[in-house]
């Protein structure tokens, strides 16, 4: 191996902003080869190699290692991190605090201190430009912890080819474990549809890696968490924006517990801010020559219809990248191409797991990295399991949409009698009062209160336990991982909410109103 | 009584919108007197009356009826709720948000959609004026919520004289109660100094009510949270400010368990801003003829400064109002004037309680509403304590920075061993990692990173128990309520934190980061 393509930084100690510096040289190919951060000097056999260096496979690398085992952990990209910071989860913030903006922006156009709203200054092009100019700074702290502070050893911007169970071949090199993590992730299905392959077509990955152009016009075939969040963002972004769904929006797509009024209230506010929805459609056909020029479209009515537009998005879903592993390893996997594990992470083969979006739905981060802690517990001698069957869950509209525990309807279902805290309270319009306000909803709550927000909470009378809590706001997605513990852990009673310390005003209105009626010996809703 | 002077609602049932439009004639003066909501075909006593209708009446009153007692609470205000929609945190937390916006079009200025910030769009007086004119809606809800959800009983634009301690007298009516509550409030402490009484100067209520022109500097008198909190929000909104403090601003005043480095990353924050801080100084003279121009002060190092400014705003604290109580019943207080109470909420009078800023600091919602609610269920005979000596905090800069437990220096000398979890990690620039970052510092992580944030997590590594937990951005508020009983009535721990389930970006990193070093049995610092 020449210095070319080998970097070895075992006893180098970058910085942070030498780290950004070397990864924007892989970036741009002004460097290429693996960069190798091994102690050659341990001669303990790794516990685990971890094949794919994102959620899942750092946060499961940090645990082992706090823990005193060995790990070696590769990914192709160079940098550790994965999809969320390079194309994913990051990227998705950014557009969607851009779209909060752009719609307050837009909303209070020529008032106070907003001048008049230019369209022609609004651009998705801008803000993917801006995501990637910055995205190798969360990249380079990614190495650097990991290197610096949780003491993993790496092989960067290489590919692992597994052998077998216990062995992974790099660069030529054997590498041998005790055991293999699977943690390579998943990727957007594109629907099989004639012209998906058309210039103009994009997923979120390949939007922050090829977009050049400002489009103005979009079709989102699919309505997945992601057709939400980032049509909400092209819509605000000056982007006019039409969703072509299967099924009603928060209605399939995996998502629970989502009552009928908060999906209404987020949907009605996405329809009402111009974006056009579509269920029940069928996608033809990708038009237009070498480049997308539209969508056609069969409506739930039977009629096809073709929809212009200057890119084609899609929001259908992701499948696992799972089919190295059943080639080399023969690994189980459902019709889905999900890695088939039992609550320990543990695969079909012994000595492998898998962890994150390599084993399915719910791909989300919480999901991802606690797997990785779940398979580095077991290796290392524990007998540990993770159920993720119950967990909050949150999507961005040009508003933070959180949820934990049960909806209204499946309380009542489960306890019969239950009472409801919302705000507004059912019957009362939402214009007519400007609460739940609070930091991030205060100027609409003064300028146009139907926009201030929705909430409630769903409690069961008889044990008087928080069963349920949903948000449309902002900042109260913080909360409800607590809330998430307080309801599934400790099962917290309204009398308990009642007595806790408030920091009013606060984004949810639960403690308050919660002592508003934890007085009573027989509850009632407000 | 006429008609034009006592307004009888008790059979009636105005919605939100008519409760607006009476609350707006009120205050405009087409209508006077009295509003009655009152039972009087319930020959039950009074089990309460409570004089004052803000946080601490409102909430004592509702959890009395909700535990089946009868209360009746007068208001001086044709609302209830108090000052804190009407003058206090309301317009505080529109000012902050405005504050917010206003600092992100400025950073922004002629990038993506943002154009050049144009300084004369800038105005304090827009933003009171649109809070002075939507104000109502926020009072016409309590009201109807009072009435209609709560049952309450109540009488409003009525001045309470009190007689005894069973005895209230309103417009000539006698009305008798098992129990007195006192909730009176509090209100700005003007410091006596030359000139204080000068047009030009304001405090947080006056603010409100009287501006009637744009301010375009401004000397703030003393280092309060609402100093820092107008401050803010003045200088954000394009009135150069100087605050004349006595103690470093976030040292004094009261507040408790905040290190260093938040208390510098706020306050350089607010310098970096344009503010200009002093501490050490002693004010001398409001200048001026009729109107103030300007504030002469003692610096810290003796020298004597006039500061030119057309505004003066006093932020040196509140003095509860206790005066009345002392005259009519002899209720004993303290040197501040607070009433003094024990953990029941009595004071010094058998069947008399008092609630609220009246008992002294600390001025919050929280500890108002639970004051009301503890005296209630004491009246209602249950044996009711309520220890506020710990409590999470919050203040707003152009950032939402909250705090709750210990802080690192308190907890090291409680605890000798701990471990500090904290982004971005001691001795990384903050320029370097764009970290924390989430919903609402995400346009900074991307433009100006070392604008996006710091927080930490504080544990005790024996009990591996957090202790403390700081944070400076946004969106954390909501969470910390929760972190407060986590940490005071769970006890949660590094392990139990490492396995909630995060909802990713989060604001606070504190899940995540806590499993990046649960795996380990002796814990390290991050």
């Amino acid at each position: 191996m020449d210095s070319e393509t080998y970097m070895d930084v075992r006893d180098e100690h970058p910085t942070n902003a030498e780290w950004r510096t070397l990864i924007d040289e892989f970036e741009d190919g002004r460097r290429q080869g693996a960069i190798y951060n091994l102690d050659r000097s341990d001669d303990r056999e790794f516990d685990a190699i971890f094949v794919g260096g994102g959620a899942g496979g750092r946060f499961g690398s940090a645990f082992m290692r706090a823990r005193g085992g060995r790990q070696l952990t590769i990914d192709q990209w160079p940098f550790l991190g994965g999809s969320c910071p390079h194309q994913a989860c990051v990227p998705h913030h950014l557009f969607s605090e851009a779209a909060r903006e752009l719609d307050l922006a837009r909303t209070l156009s020529g008032r106070f201190w907003y001048p008049e709203f230019d369209e022609s200054k609004a651009s998705v092009l801008d803000m993917v430009q801006l995501f990637v100019s910055g995205r190798n700074s969360a990249h380079s702290f990614m190495n650097w912890q990991s290197k610096e502070q949780l003491g993993m050893e790496y092989i960067l911007n290489a590919t692992a080819s597994v052998i077998d169970a216990h062995t992974v071949e790099v660069e030529g090199e054997i590498f041998t474990a005790k055991n293999l993590v699977l943690a390579t992730g998943s990727a957007t299905v594109f629907p099989d549809v004639p012209g998906i392959d058309k210039a103009g077509v994009f997923d979120y990955a390949t939007l922050v890696e090829d977009l050049d152009y400002n489009p103005r016009s979009c079709v989102i075939i699919g309505g997945s968490k992601v057709a939400i969040e980032y049509g909400s963002f092209f819509q605000a972004a000056g982007c006019q924006t039409t969703i072509l769904a299967r099924s009603p929006l928060m209605q399939g797509s995996g998502l629970h517990h989502i009552d009928d009024d908060l999906r209404e209230y987020v949907v009605d506010g996405m329809r009402r801010r111009g974006i056009q929805i579509f269920d029940g459609t069928e996608t033809l056909e990708i038009l237009g020559d070498e480049r997308a020029t539209g969508v056609r479209v069969r409506m739930a009515d039977g009629s096809v219809r073709d929809i212009p537009c200057d890119m084609v998005f899609v929001g259908t879903g992701e499948r696992p990248n799972s089919d190295p592993f059943v080639k080399a390893l023969g690994v189980s996997v459902d019709d889905r191409g999900a890695v088939i594990v039992d609550d320990h992470m543990r695969t079909s083969v012994p000595g492998v797991y898998a962890v994150g979006d390599l084993i399915g739905a719910p791909m989300e981060m919480f999901k991802a990295r606690k797997c990785g802690m779940t398979a580095a517990r077991n290796i290392m001698g524990e007998d540990y399991s993770f159920d993720f069957s119950e967990y909050p869950d949150f999507l961005h509209s040009t508003y933070e949409v959180t949820w934990v525990g049960l909806s209204e309807r499946e309380a009542r279902e489960e306890y019969g009698d239950v009472i409801v805290i919302q705000m507004p309270p059912p019957g009362v319009p939402y214009g007519d009062i400007p609460l739940p306000c609070s930091d991030g909803t205060m100027l609409f709550a003064f300028t146009h209160p139907e926009l201030s927000g929705f909430q409630k909470a769903v409690f069961d009378s008889k044990s008087r336990r928080l069963v349920g809590a949903h948000h449309v706001g902002y900042g109260a997605k913080d909360g409800f991982q607590y809330l998430d513990f307080l309801i599934h852990k400790v099962g917290v009673t309204i009398d308990q909410l009642a007595e806790m310390n408030e920091l009013f005003l606060n984004p949810s209105h639960f403690i308050q109103l919660s002592r508003l009626r934890a007085g009573a010996m027989q509850l009632e809703s407000l």
